[in-house]
């Protein structure tokens, strides 16, 4: 069975969507960004994995494989049937990646990092001051589509709600972007992104916002 | 033919010498990263992607792709037969998606985003004082290997080994790392990037760093 290492409501949340969109069991343990800690035992999550992050998905054979963009491709293959990854060689496939790449650093990592991680003044200006152009990407291309790629949910949907999931705590407001806020709504009324939201926000009041 | 949008040295290196590397013929046009120009004829970048960024590969068909993982995969999926990824299903694959994304996201928007474009004290310090940490995951996969994926050179090389050079004009001496610095040694030995980068540099000075 496969595990995955998440942290509630951190960019893990895509893998968990992803894992319950495909229908495939899987063993959750839970980690503590701020002290490194696994949540089942205390144990050292860098132990698991020496990057500290989270998604961390164990796979039949025991490897572990990190980064959202390739634990994401890896799942949806898994369960091809599921349809959350256009099959390899469908030129689809590179514009699923594309989104997957897109996400990951540049809603991710140039913006929402450093807005919860980072904590000053000096250092969240600037990417607040670049996330609008950032978002009128994924807005202008969905201002006429229902998924990011093709014609159904994909990976790279679980990962695009999730950043968009995270807009409002880093003090954005979705709304500004009327297709983004559709979007939303349309991928937050799946029953399996629904289902994954309610377990990690429950999971989420468990554990402090930053270390004190 | 192909054709990709680049500018001198930044992170579309990788997708000139993942090229190079299949012995691909491609048409290159340069663009002014800060004034969105196409050095061509001046004409709007944006017109060309939205998203303002290099790389831009335009396949046969016309279409665009960006995103540099998703870019260098498209390139070696053109060339199976120059090993520049594991084929879609080896194990492998995921772990070539996997460096893409931490290059991508760790060592490039986190790091070496912040400090060429914010350039301001406040922007700098927190992605300063991480980035040991980061560098410490290729460093200690890469002492005892040749390459990031498998036992021969990957797009994944050509991206990290790009990342690897900005660390100087960025103020990070790669020295401390004596596996990277190894590493980079033995990639920039390669007559393919040897002369993508001699390009490159040689077109980098021909344009102005920043905005005056």
């Amino acid at each position: 069975m496969l595990q995955l290492y998440f942290s509630p409501m951190a960019c893990s949340l895509a893998s968990r969507i992803a894992l319950m969109e495909a229908g495939l069991d899987a063993r959750y343990h839970q980690v503590h960004l701020w002290t490194k800690q696994v949540a089942d035992d205390d144990s050292d999550f860098k132990g698991i994995s020496p990057k500290g992050a989270v998604p961390v998905l164990v796979l039949e054979n025991g490897e572990r494989l990190t980064e959202s963009a390739a634990v994401l491709q890896y799942i949806a293959d898994v369960k091809p049937e599921a349809g959350l990854a256009p099959p390899s060689g469908d030129p689809d496939r590179y514009r699923l990646q594309e989104w997957l790449s897109f996400v990951g650093a540049e809603i991710h990592k140039a913006f929402l990092f450093p807005i919860f991680w980072y904590k000053d003044d000096g250092s969240l200006a600037k990417p607040r001051a670049r996330i609008a152009q950032t978002l009128s990407v994924p807005s202008a291309h969905l201002a006429n589509r229902e998924f990011l790629v093709g014609d159904r949910f994909t990976v790279a949907d679980a990962h695009l709600l999730w950043a968009l999931l995270l807009l409002r705590p880093a003090g954005i407001d979705v709304a500004q972007w009327p297709s983004l806020s559709a979007y939303l709504e349309r991928m937050q009324a799946r029953p399996a992104v629904r289902e994954a939201i309610a377990t990690e926000m429950a999971l989420r009041k468990t554990v402090p916002v930053s270390p004190a």
